[in-house]
């Protein structure tokens, strides 16, 4: 009863492995269109920035761990081309036909540059695999451009143009709308466009890129372009199989992480999730979910009956040294969503001051009717992902600002303040309700 | 109709504010027993290290400020010795009575040595107040003491041994139980005791002090001696005037931080309160708790009806640059609790290697038949506040072991690894349930 696996990075190796530890008779193959696998997409700003100085060390574990260790198959340069359900098989490019009884899709994400003229020039790069990571420390190297554009001020443009800026390139972002890093609040777009400035990131909102020449981007010289932007969840192979996509273009899928074909799964990036905040289906791809879906889908295909209960979509993004967490929604997002959002903003030292405590920013948001927490937003040099994590936890269990305001959070002078930052915005934010 | 507070540190300070605030009109004095008010105690042993340079920044806030700025009358070196709830009034040394129509209780805790001969030799020391820590500093820097004998291996006993040895100090730590920093787990227990080893500091568990002489305790060689063992809660007071304690032997109070007598409420370390886990009183005194007990009990105190749910018993120390972080309670705690308790140890690094990621070591505890979560440890160098906070709220809505796992925490490579410590604790356990 051979389990398949379409993608061998995040998704699908954690779906595998699962699989494999529930069963171990399983026939498990895993197929994988790229040349590696089990990569940490997450790590290759990094890689660019000179940080990881071997593509090497960007690989998790090899075709032949997988193999040996976990006897799973794994296939690279195997690129899937149709899935007939009726027929329960997939089929390669290379006209092979692989039977399965279960499926799981783990195709991903991809960065969508086909509205973009000239997205093919060979100074134009994305940042999706090791080879593009490679590709574009290798043109850096051998060409020294001095000016580059970076499309995209979300996560990864960001960083790309962190890691460029401190190889000495001048470096500009050009972002479509005026948000930077998914979050509309007012003081993280300033605070975010603050640090560019800073660190001599020059930073153009409300301008999209629509076609790329030799030297520039519209009015802005370039010797290197990066696209971060226009990113899609890979689902033309499932939709061309009569797998059911939903409102966010990503595959619908049920707590089970089984899409609307039975013995079908999807996992990762190309999958929607539940957003326990909204109770709505969310597409927000990230390296943590796509692991813990793969799990679950991995799980159920190989007969168990576990539950991914959702996300509440937390996220952190280092902006030179400065972290940038954000979990749950917005206000905005919350009045969207017919809610009745209250928030409250305060800064704080994160430790004391005779600790080097760096001043921290918090935003918490509420519901004015149920008390319960919506999201925040923490953003400063110390502590911000421990600090997201909490108010992350708190979402999940669908806190009330009045419990949260209670929480005994720990402190000694080396770590935190007495009042703990996350505290004092609760505080804030119940005098506001 | 007045309100009295009796102690100027965290919880009555927190509580007369409240109060304060929900009342503007309301009459408030504070009667402080020493000579300065609002000092942050957990910054003591920073103050002998020489981290902190001068008394005056131990101190937060003067009595001045809180005349002009609160309207609060504070009352330095003013001992209160008797309490008659009948008349309303409280009795200071200096024979003069206060009428109260309200009383807060927040006379805190100390440190007993009434059990050690030789306690007040001049060479002995505790570390409750500026003036102890002042008068220590001023010991080291005029005497040279080149031995020193830390006596109790609990929070304040390592920090104290962490800061003496940071002035090239010999130091012996003398432990009466065999548990560090109050917890009993072994790996825990064997992590503080080699990290004290590291760093050059003797552990003798099991030792009693019970008397000390001008040049030694016991065996070992002392030029200067710490106690920082026996704290008790500060109930003589209380108990005089009728209010009861409970088994902890700290002041009971009810959810409104009210005791036994209408109208006379506790908050701080002379207090119990409720533990979230156990759903028994306890008696943890730290400085977070004081502060949150004390808002709720001056807010009650000013005719407001707050509530304080209680603890889950977090807390956290550095020694030498390692973060030792426990919440929750232990399985030996659990199993004398009638609990069945189910743990899962694993060690991880905290951020990925290439950003020099340190190890860190999270343990788990959870209950069998419910899945609920019980307590945990977490030890190392890196993040380890945050991760103690995320099982903290996590123990503060009962959550259990299986939501847990799938918690959606903040992931880049800056901050975290994919998988975070404490998500693959939490897999380890679900094996293990």
């Amino acid at each position: 009863m051979p389990l398949v696996v379409i993608g061998g990075v995040a998704a699908g190796l954690s779906a595998a492995s699962r699989a494999r530890r529930l069963d171990p008779q399983l026939e498990i193959t895993v197929l994988e269109k790229g040349p590696v696998i089990s990569y940490g997409a997450c790590g290759l700003p990094y890689f660019v920035e000179g940080r990881i100085r071997k593509p090497e060390q960007l690989i998790v574990y090899t075709p032949e761990y997988f193999r040996k260790q976990r006897q799973i198959d794994v296939r690279t340069n195997s690129r899937v081309v149709g899935i007939s359900h009726p027929r329960r098989e997939v089929q390669l490019e290379s006209g092979e036909r692989v039977p399965y009884e279960r499926l799981v899709i783990a195709t991903g994400a991809r960065c969508d540059t086909s509205g973009i003229a000239g997205a093919q020039l060979p100074h134009v790069f994305t940042l999706q695999t090791p080879d593009d990571a490679t590709r574009l420390r290798g043109f850096i190297e051998q060409k020294h451009p001095r000016r580059a554009v970076v499309i995209g001020g979300g996560y990864i443009g960001l960083e790309v143009a962190d890691a460029l800026r401190r190889q000495a390139l001048r470096v500009t972002v050009l972002q479509a709308s005026q948000h930077l890093l998914q979050r509309d609040e007012e003081h993280w777009n300033t605070l975010a466009r603050r640090q560019l400035e800073r660190h001599g990131v020059e930073l153009r909102c409300g301008v999209e890129a629509k076609s790329i020449a030799a030297d520039s981007v519209g009015d802005f010289p370039a010797d290197v372009v990066v696209i971060a932007a226009g990113f899609k969840p890979n689902v033309a192979l499932a939709a061309e199989a009569g797998v059911e996509t939903g409102r966010t273009g990503a595959i619908r899928t049920d707590d089970h992480m089984e899409t609307s074909l039975r013995g079908v799964f999807a996992a990762g990036d190309c999958a929607e999730v539940n957003h326990l905040v909204t109770g709505r289906a969310a597409w927000i791809p990230l390296g943590t979910t796509a692991n813990k879906t793969g799990r679950v889908a991995g799980a159920n295909a190989a007969g168990g009956r576990e539950r991914f209960a959702g996300i509440v979509g937390t996220s952190i993004v280092s902006v030179f040294g400065m972290a940038f967490a954000s979990t749950g929604i917005s206000a905005t997002e919350a009045r969207a969503a017919g809610l009745s959002p209250v928030s409250a903003r305060i800064e704080a030292l994160s430790r004391p001051g005779y600790f080097q405590g760096a001043r921290t920013t918090v935003e918490l948001v509420a519901d004015r009717a149920t008390r319960r927490i919506l999201g925040a937003t923490v953003i400063g040099e110390q502590d911000a992902a421990g600090r997201i994590d909490v108010v992350a936890t708190a979402l999940q269990t669908r806190m009330r600002v009045d419990e949260f305001e209670q929480l005994d959070l720990a402190y000694a002078p080396p770590f935190a303040t007495v009042w703990d930052p996350l505290l004092v915005a609760a505080q804030q934010l119940m005098k506001e309700l």
